[in-house]
C-alpha cells in the first residue's frame, strides 16, 4: 500500500478533457483531469464531484446566468441530471469522483467523448 | 449552487477525530476531519478514501510493519476489511469520502465512536 501523489499523477499526461482513473472507491472511481478552454454542455444520471487541485474553473449550469467559480482548494458536487459545462480560461487540474463507467460527455456524443477511460 | 471551500470548512471546528459531512455524492458522503494523535485500530466493510489537505498522516495497516505515510496533496483508498489505525504526530486536515452512514470506528465501539456525524 502506498499513498497516491496527485501532483505526480497530473505530471503523467498533458491532454485536456481526458480523465485518467487513479483509484477505485467502492462503486466510484477517482480520476485526474486537466481542463483548458470550453467543454461540452451535458448531463449525467448521477452526481459528479469536482475538486480543483490547481488553477480555477467556471462551471456553467442550466438556468443560472452566472457560472459557479471553483478555485483551487474548492470542490462542488454537480447534482444528477443538472446540465452543465465546465470552462477553464487557464489550465486547471481537477480531481473527479463519480460512479464507475460514467461517460465524460454524459448524454452527448461528440469529439470530446472518451469511450474507455485509461488508468494511470 | 456554490463551491465548497475546504479551508473555510476546516475553520468551522476544532475537535479531533470528529468528521463533519460537507457534501453528498450519490451513495457516498464527503467529510472533513482533523486528526491529531493516535486513533483506534478498526476496519470497515467498505472502501474509505483519505485525502490529506494539510499536514501529514501515518496510516498503520495490518500485516505491515511500517505505516504508510500520506503527505499533503496525497490520497489513499483503504480497502474494505483492512484493519487500520491512523496516527497524526501533528495536526492533519483530512478529506474523507466513504459510503453513507459509515461509523468512524468501524467494527469497534469506544470513546472515539460518533453515533451521528454532523453536517457543516
Amino acid at each position: 500500500m502506498k499513498a497516491i501523489n496527485l501532483k505526480e499523477k497530473f505530471s503523467l499526461f498533458d491532454d485536456y478533457w481526458s480523465p485518467k482513473i487513479i483509484a477505485d472507491l467502492n462503486s466510484h472511481q477517482v480520476k485526474c483531469a486537466k481542463f483548458k478552454g470550453e467543454f461540452t454542455w451535458h448531463q449525467h444520471d448521477v452526481d459528479e464531484m469536482f475538486l480543483v487541485v490547481q488553477g480555477s474553473l467556471k462551471l456553467f449550469v442550466e438556468n443560472q446566468d452566472k457560472p459557479v467559480l471553483i478555485n483551487q482548494g474548492e470542490m462542488i458536487v454537480i447534482p444528477r441530471k443538472m446540465r452543465h459545462c465546465p470552462v477553464a480560461e487557464n489550465e486547471a487540474y481537477v480531481l473527479i469522483i463519480e460512479p464507475n463507467d460514467v461517460v465524460n460527455t454524459g448524454d452527448v456524443q461528440n469529439h470530446h467523448t472518451i469511450e474507455k477511460i485509461p488508468r494511470i
